[in-house]
């Protein structure tokens, strides 16, 4: 997280006129240009819930690259797609490619010769959607739908929407982050973009096991017990546990887990009033949130899921019109 | 199959104007409404046996949820909302996204929260597509392409388009559906659907084993000797052999059941003059029909088939303006 | 490759009027035809490298029918169809209907009998395709998109635009073929493709074990030394070497391979000055190709994949137009 690397992300990501042409990383962008995504995502949403569909995408071809399969995010971004009237490839590499003993630059260099807009990718690895940035020719824009322990920018600014929509001006909010933050690429990018969109405090929560080293120097205040990070909180956003960490022994079962930092309303209690819940999804209920916060008032998760195809919507058509501008 | 199930059945498919809203099962729904069903999709047809293409869809986004695979089923609904302009979006869920733990109300929420307009619905438990259909949000149709061995009705539909177009006016038909009547999603669907357009009779033919106690009460002859039950049958629906069950004793070999429940051409003699011979495929030859049978001019296997597109064309239009004018 | 072959594959393949109705091999197509199918892909490249869009398959459908799991030409045919407007439907029946027992020819008429356009076909087994041309419904276009060890006559093709645009006219050509020529169906379709189109000479080269016997009856000169084979050579096409092959003993290892066939800047000074290096991809750097050459100033192996989507899009508006015209 230092300044070189905040360069380097913000090189790639935007054109010579500052537009953005990939969509990596919330670090490194502006405050601006993340508001003109979360002006742009809004643009796109209906009164009635639904989302507006415009043909900024026509004639144009995005391809779904998905090394790790994840059907909820792939089914995201095919319908933001296609609301814009792109035409829309799916690839599941985790299966097919790679077995044939091909370089993923080799398969790069194949899929950019076919003539596509844009590449939407997820990858197990950290870093992957920049360095496929890096490679690409220069009139296909990529954007990052997860990779490894990195990044998940539209997952972030799905949330910023959320918080801009339902929990008032960034200045004056105080948001927590709850559970495995070490290993968590929504946490990552959550931090970045509240920090750059000035919101007033940051907590993150969880056991010491699962806290990054050195996470205070990106200005947030670490808390190991949930009673004591609820204070003064407007908004908590609890990250999904991955099964496979507590086999690990780095997390404490489901049941432990949801004993020290399951979210119950009797603990919402503690934060403000009206303070609200997130979660990226998908939830386990009883583990990382109880069912009837999920279910309740305070809950903002489903709103999460319409903002998200709005933010990849808007994604979407700004990469696209960054390139043609920089072409 | 008691009143009080139709009355249930009837509330959740139809609109408080009576317009169809969902489409779960052909029990419950009036002969006007299933005549409106095969009057839309007739008005799919082409005479050189292709399809009239119509925007109704343009715009919408269908999602295929399919709980258990089924290419051929899939297909067919792609096939069918793609000719009226729909966007597809296809979601495996057998392999997906149970695996992480999510409950199946909690993926509805998420995938309805994406802005979809109808879902078609694969599954293998009997209930599951009324169950989608009570807990959906009300700007979303659901359509059931087959659940367990409860109700497959566009199978159904397409069956009753197959015999208006070549058999005759349901009032004069007597038909006959072979095999295993028990565990029949597409038998049970049938029969309803049969009964409320006024067919004249219905036969049921099978080994004991295979029949379903009590089915007498849905006002149809059992026969467990296929040549008894062919005796003046205008039409005989062969049911599909599951080999899973071959293996479960409960019914006898392949070879077994050809010899005592096959349809041959000598058989077919029985029945009435020109009596044709349907099947909801994929056949298997020299089991549940003979392949020259299958082949011969009294099938109309293939036509069948066609008509499960505009079938299929038929209820996903009529559902979306159902949705539409609820709304 | 009898003459009596020849004139059924044509008779297949043509109209009554001589127009392309179906694509299933090189062999027996007229020069002026491949000219026409090179032409009119060529009218499908833009200047920038692009494709020009054109809805000439608008209210067509597409049915990729993968018999054998291949995701890059699945999605090169995915892309063209789209970029011509047309309706996609993927069905990938390696692993879904043929383990329902039902046969290929009752696959067939269910599928066509759902009102597709084309059939686009590949499959393990050679003259797959032929056989599903001969069994198709008058109306419905087949194209093979790789049939065992037979033909790949889509591949052939962007591989003659390649030669056309960056080698000059085929008169002047002398093109070798190096490697498994007994079991690619690359080598048999481009040979046929570079006979008819009048190659001034053409070389195949590979180890004795994977020469198929009666290969100079097709008028090619046979060298087992690759250093003999590229003297007065204007292109090398590389052929991609099969793991599987490797370890039946047939072929030396990857590294005995590179040894004796692998393509190198050095090796390719015997070949005519400026002689251009070509392969099908996936390439296996350091087996058949060194990497610096697949990446250098002679490598044209990013352009044929380009070439490919100009040449699929050509295929599918040809044979679509010559069903049409012939229906």
């Amino acid at each position: 997280m230092h300044v070189s690397h905040r360069h380097q992300a913000s090189r790639l990501q935007l054109s010579a006129a500052g537009r953005l042409r990939h969509f990596l990383s919330t670090e490194g962008l502006s405050c601006e240009l993340l508001t003109e995504i979360l002006d742009t995502a809004e643009s796109f949403l209906l009164p009635d819930g639904g989302m507006r569909r415009e043909p900024r995408l026509a004639g144009c071809t995005v391809m779904n690259l998905f090394f790790e399969a994840s059907t909820r995010t792939r089914t995201t971004f095919e319908v933001a797609a296609k609301k814009l009237s792109a035409d829309v490839v799916n690839i599941d590499i985790s299966t097919s490619s790679t077995s044939k003993g091909e370089t993923l630059r080799d398969m790069l260099w194949n899929l950019e010769a076919m003539d596509p807009d844009i590449f939407v990718v997820r990858h197990n690895l950290s870093g992957a959607a920049h360095y496929i940035a890096e490679q690409v020719t220069p009139r296909v824009a990529v954007i990052n739908a997860g990779d490894g322990q990195h990044a998940h920018p539209t997952q972030a600014m799905l949330d910023m929407l959320t918080l801009r929509r339902h929990a008032g001006p960034f200045s004056e909010l105080c948001v927590a982050i709850v559970g495995d933050i070490r290993h968590s690429r929504v946490a990552r990018s959550n931090i970045h973009a509240l920090q750059t969109l000035g919101a007033r405090a940051i907590h993150v929560i969880g056991p010491h096991t699962l806290m990054p080293t050195g996470i205070e120097e990106l200005g947030v205040k670490v808390f190991t017990r949930l009673e004591e990070g609820l204070r003064d909180v407007d908004v908590v956003i609890a990250l999904r546990i991955q099964n496979e960490r507590m086999a690990s022994a780095l997390l404490p079962s489901a049941q432990e887990f949801f004993q020290l930092y399951g979210l119950t309303e009797e603990r919402m209690q503690l934060a403000r009033p009206g303070a609200l819940v997130m979660h990226p999804g998908p939830i386990n209920r009883g583990v990382e949130i109880a069912g009837e916060l999920a279910d309740g008032e305070r809950s903002v998760l489903l709103q999460q899921v319409s903002y998200g195809i709005a933010v990849r919507m808007a994604v979407l058509s700004m990469t696209l019109q960054g390139q043609k501008e920089a072409g």
